[in-house]
């Protein structure tokens, strides 16, 4: 037996009575693992510092070495986030759906664990956590594949839970960290239908493009957000510039952040020059042909409608109407998180029901598409498809269904 | 383009549109299509008569040769079912989770077609029928990948439902029949993510495995089904073996029927008689050694624990108590229909919090899991995988959430 089916075997046998297992026992073990963390939190950071000093001697970014550092306000951090999972309600054994059949049946579906969730992730550690606490309170095992650059701060951390989990009443089992770091061994992952109930792939696109060609276990795929904001005819001007801003620059990196504006045409002349003045001086500007007509900016090419900037870079186009808005969004969106800004009740209601995406706006910045903004204290990832989950995964994505069917000796006629 | 990729793009186009179609919209359709069924049902019959012409040439059997036949009343079965898909609430645009956050937004999490549904099936030519109503209803584009063996019906089938599209306000590009037979079609349509939201694979363990292992398209696997009868110390014997007889005789060749039953051995000298004098003229029994010494039956192997016999077969096992009932569904079982029959309350309990598959039964037939019995008017399939749908999967299966944001201005701190 390989390493890796043993710890997934350990992993399947400890989910059956995992499943089963009292809210109290699984939050008593999440407090237990947050006070190890407190406890140990020298030894974790001794264990983070040598992955920094692997990744400077490789000269990685110091945006990268940033994302993987840990001190203790991040490891506080930690603590904190597992704190608000503890007060989360458990979304386990739980329905809105029973019915009576005329025969007298009772059919109940009930919420139930998925079982073995695996999780390939890249860069920042806190994932570990957070992944691990969300598991644990919607009673699913958890296989971790962190990135090899966080190998040492992950071995500690999954090191730390353990010795939290010794002490209560939850099988150490529960999770498991995948620490051989060939590449391999996460195809072998892929495919390990017997054990694993669902793999989340979070990270860059190759890394989730490699996940969809492989796997054959059901996988849930995150990610990618070209995300548009459509200022409508009517729209509050000041309110776009506000929210543009926000979803451009507050934080680029990441894929709420907008990437692509469209600006109805009755308003651009207006609008425009406004938006020129409150982002060019930190914001490269690509526009459409109408657009630098009225504004002085570089011309977007076709592949700029396409790309995912994660950066301080916005395109620009101007748009006859809101069914030319949805066109392109249609084309070139990837159904993460689009926005209208508009005044008008009809074209609100026209672009929500309308636009294809995990979430739709009026009136407010697509950066709130998150877990944590959505108020499910955290995320295992941000769904880009359509089966099972979209948008952010909290501890209600973390569920499959049993029917549970009662009766008093029904046959089927 | 090729010819599958053109049908794809149509699907896609058409999806755009049909899932903000009206339910008024789209029960109209239905009725023409029925309409056009009833019209047409001489056409759709000599069409049906050249696949049975085939069938026979080939030398199939007479069972498999009866699923493929159509006459009228199966003609009318088919326009029955759209009728109930027609009475069935629309599972679109419907929502049991809105709320507000502190900072004014109101999330809305709501219902929203798939978009387009591919499904590869076998043999009988209704399901060609009930998976283009019940997408249609809930508005998603399907696509139809039929056996060769019903070629002729299903080409028949789709021209006349476009007939009945032709007079609908319905496009009649939501619904494509692959008609090309080779098998490498069917290999690439498991990969036109771009095209294709889900595939549902729905026929033998070979077609599922061969989609499972081909498919970058996310897939709902449906299937096989070994599902066992657990009969407790304290069960009502004759419950028992009214359940254990329908279970297995009423239908031996569906996922739901009965491959195993285990027995409590503090009851197992009373009741394996009488379970021998039930069955034993019309089913074969094999038992594990304990069975064979109470009753005069065939030894059971290994593999009959595992076996799916889709036959007038039973196997029969003597288990010490409930959880070594358990432990053998666990290794055995393929989670989808279990069952105990007792009379004792906290052992039922335990049975359908422990038991992981997605029927669980206390006291009635494992026969009740099907989109017809359980009340949805119909089913694309049993999913026994525990992403997205678990179970039957009817109109409430096939929907997807987007999440409608409304704010007043509102950015990220």
């Amino acid at each position: 037996m390989s390493n890796l089916i043993e710890k997934c075997a350990r992993l399947r046998d400890a989910s059956h009575l995992l499943a089963a297992t009292p809210t109290n026992s699984k939050n008593a073990a999440l407090h237990l693992v947050a006070n190890s963390l407190k406890k140990n939190s020298s030894y974790i950071l001794a264990e983070n510092e040598k992955d920094i000093e692997v990744a400077i001697k490789k000269g990685t970014k110091e945006s990268l070495i940033d994302r993987l550092r840990l001190n203790e306000d991040r490891i506080q951090g930690m603590i904190d986030s597992i704190n608000t999972i503890i007060k989360l309600n458990d979304p386990i054994w739980k329905s809105n759906d029973v019915w009576t059949l005329e025969n007298g049946l009772t059919i109940s579906k009930m919420t139930v664990p998925l079982g073995v969730i695996g999780i390939i992730y890249e860069s920042r550690p806190n994932v570990t956590l957070d992944a691990f606490a969300l598991a644990l309170k919607s009673g699913n095992c958890i296989l971790l594949r962190g990135s090899s650059s966080a190998i040492h701060s992950n071995k500690a951390l999954v090191k730390v839970i353990k010795e939290g989990l010794m002490e209560s009443e939850i099988s150490q089992d529960v999770v498991q960290l995948v620490d051989d770091l060939d590449r391999s061994i996460v195809k072998e992952m892929l495919t390990l239908n017997e054990y694993i109930d669902v793999i989340i792939p979070r990270g860059g696109a190759d890394l989730i493009r490699f996940v969809i060609d492989n796997a054959t276990v059901p996988t849930i795929e995150t990610g990618v957000g070209n995300c548009h904001i459509y200022v409508d005819e009517s729209a509050n001007l000041e309110n776009a510039i506000k929210i543009i801003t926000n979803a451009k620059v507050q934080r680029p990196g990441v894929c709420n952040a907008c990437e692509t504006t469209l600006i109805h045409e009755s308003i651009a002349s207006k609008f425009l020059p406004m938006l020129y003045d409150a982002l060019s001086d930190k914001v490269e500007l690509r526009g459409c042909p109408k657009t630098i007509e009225l504004i002085n900016i570089k011309g977007a090419v076709d592949s700029d409608w396409a790309e995912e900037y994660l950066d301080y870079t916005l395109a620009i186009k101007v748009v006859s109407d809101i069914n030319q808005a949805i066109d392109h969004i249609q084309k070139y969106g990837t159904k993460h998180s689009e926005a209208i800004i508009t005044e008008n009740f009809t074209n609100a209601n026209y672009f929500l029901r309308r636009v294809d995406a995990a979430a739709v706006y009026v009136n407010a910045s697509t950066r709130f598409t998150d877990g944590g903004a959505f108020g499910f204290g955290g995320e295992m990832g941000i769904s880009t498809q359509k089966i099972h989950a979209r948008g952010p995964m909290g501890l209600n994505e973390l569920v499959t269904v049993k029917y549970t069917i009662i009766g008093n000796g029904q046959i089927r006629e």
